[in-house]
């Protein structure tokens, strides 16, 4: 990767450009560190409007909160933009029990997997089969799998430097396992959770069903209890109890939220930095990603408080239900594509408020080689904040928009911490730190500011 | 820095060493993450030997569980060098209060300063005045400052994006200030917390008499309350009333602890990792520098239980009284400078357990820039875990051997949460992450795999 760059210091524009650019990138730096309003902000957001579902009255409070925040930004025009989400309700009845074993019974740490169905009011319970992986459950066949609960129980590979390629090395077992297991014949599916922690989280996330007419309930299990219900089927037959009452309530409003200062320039040119609002029902959903939301509304309120007028139209966007749904990504970018517009870049923050690392890139494959070989060239200003720049995606949200040719971006922080809080009631502001929030916007704002200065084309 | 590097990537060994070196590297950071015993070893040491100052019973408690840690590692020697050193006690009584002010009578969170004289028993009552810097005080003079207590208040700068140089840029108040007031005739000092954070810890840490007739008591407050004093002497005048117990309570022995592993093929050049073992005598001292010892004895059991057999003489040195005195650092130079020792290298983790960024390496003049070079070379086999090489200090306790003409190395983790919990009763393992203490222990091992196979003269 390091060579790559080479060829494109030597050409970056050089002397008093680079001076100003280094000055400003510093500028930017400082506001979000002095001055900054992400904390306060991201407090608010979490502990009035936690568990922000989409379609829940906790996402509307959140909408609301986030649209007068941006409102309140010199300059800045907010508004909702109309979006339906499926609105996913946990409901009040949750309880895994082992109830036959050779340790007795006992409360297994269970969260519903989003979008699952539940159990039929008296429950389920049944003997529990352990697999690690979808194809072991076709393995085993209808004979073995039919009338039990499917147990996936693959751990994240804690071998992996960045934990989102050990999740996803794991996380098919939950979005598919339920599905799979169901078409076998099984009554229900357990899933060890999504991270490398040893603890009594329950990770929730989403779970999808392959076929409507087959689907049983997916529940997340902690880690710990995943290792005990491990050892203890090795040490003989385990029956589990299982009742839930989860339920889809149907389409809901749940608004996706803007906030825009017109380009003085090129204002058909749309720069576009964002995160997704809604979050899951339990938890703050602090760290995903209300962190990436008030991330992008402070790149708005840094840049303008800085008194800078960008040449290209800035549109901070708060996306709806990208956990369980993208309906807001999907409706924005065809709203988008409707009206004929052009986003120059979006830059998508959802991978924790963690010291940020750099960002990713990705674009159509007829424009990326030039965008990429481009926004390498200012990678010098940006080196000294401990930022590098990689290929990748950009993010869930902006991905609809890649059709329109423009450059996606995804800021990626420290992944170490992520896991041990992702989609948990653990997802709280007190374990987002202050200034690595800080660090994430200033980043965002300072390749917002230089997209904004010199176009990438 | 990074142009610095090209020319040397082309001289750097090429095809079957570097990727045997690649393939160790990785299996160095597959044992610390599936196998490392450093989050449980590092959980011993913060419950059971918490606040283990120099001296102190709690530090002997320390030295025997590392003794015996280092001694579980099959291959390893391990034992302990006597050390003297000055045992500081807080004592119990602890008191700090606003007495008179617009706001009336309100305590505050403080902690007496290590090595700081204590108040009369009666304790003692003045007015308060506040200054930004030592400077101040003798402008300010003898006249005003004579009788009163002098409040230190300049904070930590919020913007320095290594908050280690934030650190730098206040802490001659903690260290100098006492001082520095008694000189001027004030009665006591007190000083904002040295954190960027806002909240309720105070943050104690070392401070020195530059005139040991001239003692008055030092006493950090925390910066909540720092800001709150502050406000309250716009108002009007002050009075603070502060009554503390601490002491001196003579040299005690606070023994070093060394494991060793002797070289096969150049026993006598010493590869030295390390950190401090002895903390501050609040919290746990799990990121200062609990983290630091415990990933040096990890250095020696990852490489150890992956059947490595050192060309060098691997030694882990857990260093005493690194926070008031330095004696175990000057002790162990001595020692081994009359042995006619020679350090090759000596690596030392002194800035928490965060995810790590790199090493930061120095030396002698005369041997730096071969060094330096040399070392340059191994940096493609680090990047890709995020790691990066700079120019700075190695650490205190490694210092003293500098005249040795070996190379000093500090590991450079992540530095933006330590100061929200460095030298406070919050320094405790719940805020040690464990992926990020094992990678900071893969990355010391990995410098130390290439220093050791390769040399670096």
């Amino acid at each position: 990767m390091l060579f790559l760059f080479l060829a494109f210091f030597a050409s970056f524009h050089t002397g008093k450009a680079q001076d100003e650019d280094a000055l400003m990138i510093a500028r930017i730096h400082d506001e979000a560190l002095v001055n900054g309003k992400s904390y306060e902000w991201l407090s608010t957001l979490c502990t009035r409007h936690g568990g922000r579902i989409a379609g829940s009255p906790a996402y509307l409070g959140a909408a609301h909160f986030t649209q007068s925040s941006l409102g309140s930004i010199p300059g800045v025009t907010a508004y909702l933009q109309p979006c339906q989400a499926n609105y996913w309700v946990r409901g009040d009845k949750e309880k895994v029990e082992v109830v036959k074993s050779k340790a007795g019974k006992f409360r297994l740490n269970a969260l519903s997997l989003g979008n699952s169905a539940a159990t039929p009011t008296q429950g389920i319970k049944a003997e529990v089969i352990e697999v690690r992986s979808l194809d072991e459950v076709e393995k085993l066949g209808k004979d073995k799998v039919s009338g039990k609960i499917i147990f996936y129980n693959r751990p994240m590979d804690p071998s992996k430097i960045r934990t989102f390629s050990a999740y996803g090395g794991a996380v098919d077992q939950r979005v598919y396992g339920p599905s799979r297991a169901a078409e076998f014949g099984a009554v229900a599916a357990l899933v060890r959770s999504m991270t490398t922690a040893h603890d009594d989280f329950p990770h929730t996330g989403v779970t999808v069903y392959r076929d409507s007419t087959k689907t049983v309930p997916g529940i997340a299990i902690s880690t710990n209890d995943a290792d005990r219900l491990s050892d203890l089927l090795k040490q003989g037959p385990v029956t589990v109890s299982c009742k839930t009452s989860c339920k889809s309530a149907g389409l809901r409003e749940a608004p996706t939220v803007i906030g825009e200062i017109r380009g003085s320039e090129y204002p058909d040119e749309i720069i576009l930095v964002g995160g997704h609002l809604d979050s899951w029902d339990v938890g703050q959903g602090a760290h995903d990603d209300g962190a990436g939301c008030i991330q992008s509304v402070e790149v708005l309120r840094i840049l303008t408080s800085l008194g800078y007028k960008p040449r290209r139209t800035l549109r901070c966007v708060l996306f709806s239900n990208e956990e369980n749904g993208l309906a807001g990504g999907r409706t924005y970018a065809r709203i988008s594509n409707d009206k004929g517009e052009f986003h120059l870049a979006a830059i998508e923050s959802d991978a924790g408020g963690f010291t940020p690392r750099g960002f990713s890139f990705d674009a159509d494959t007829s424009v990326f080689k030039t965008y990429y070989r481009n926004v390498s060239k200012w990678l010098p200003l940006l080196e000294s904040y401990g930022l590098h720049f990689e290929t990748g995606g950009g993010g869930a949200d902006i991905g609809p928009l890649k059709s329109q040719k423009g450059l996606l971006a995804g800021l990626r922080p420290d992944s170490q911490r992520y896991f041990d809080f992702h989609h948990t009631a653990n997802d709280r502001i007190e374990n987002v730190n202050r200034r690595e929030l800080e660090l994430g916007a200033a980043a965002m704002a300072s390749l917002v500011y230089l997209i904004d200065k010199y176009g990438i084309k």
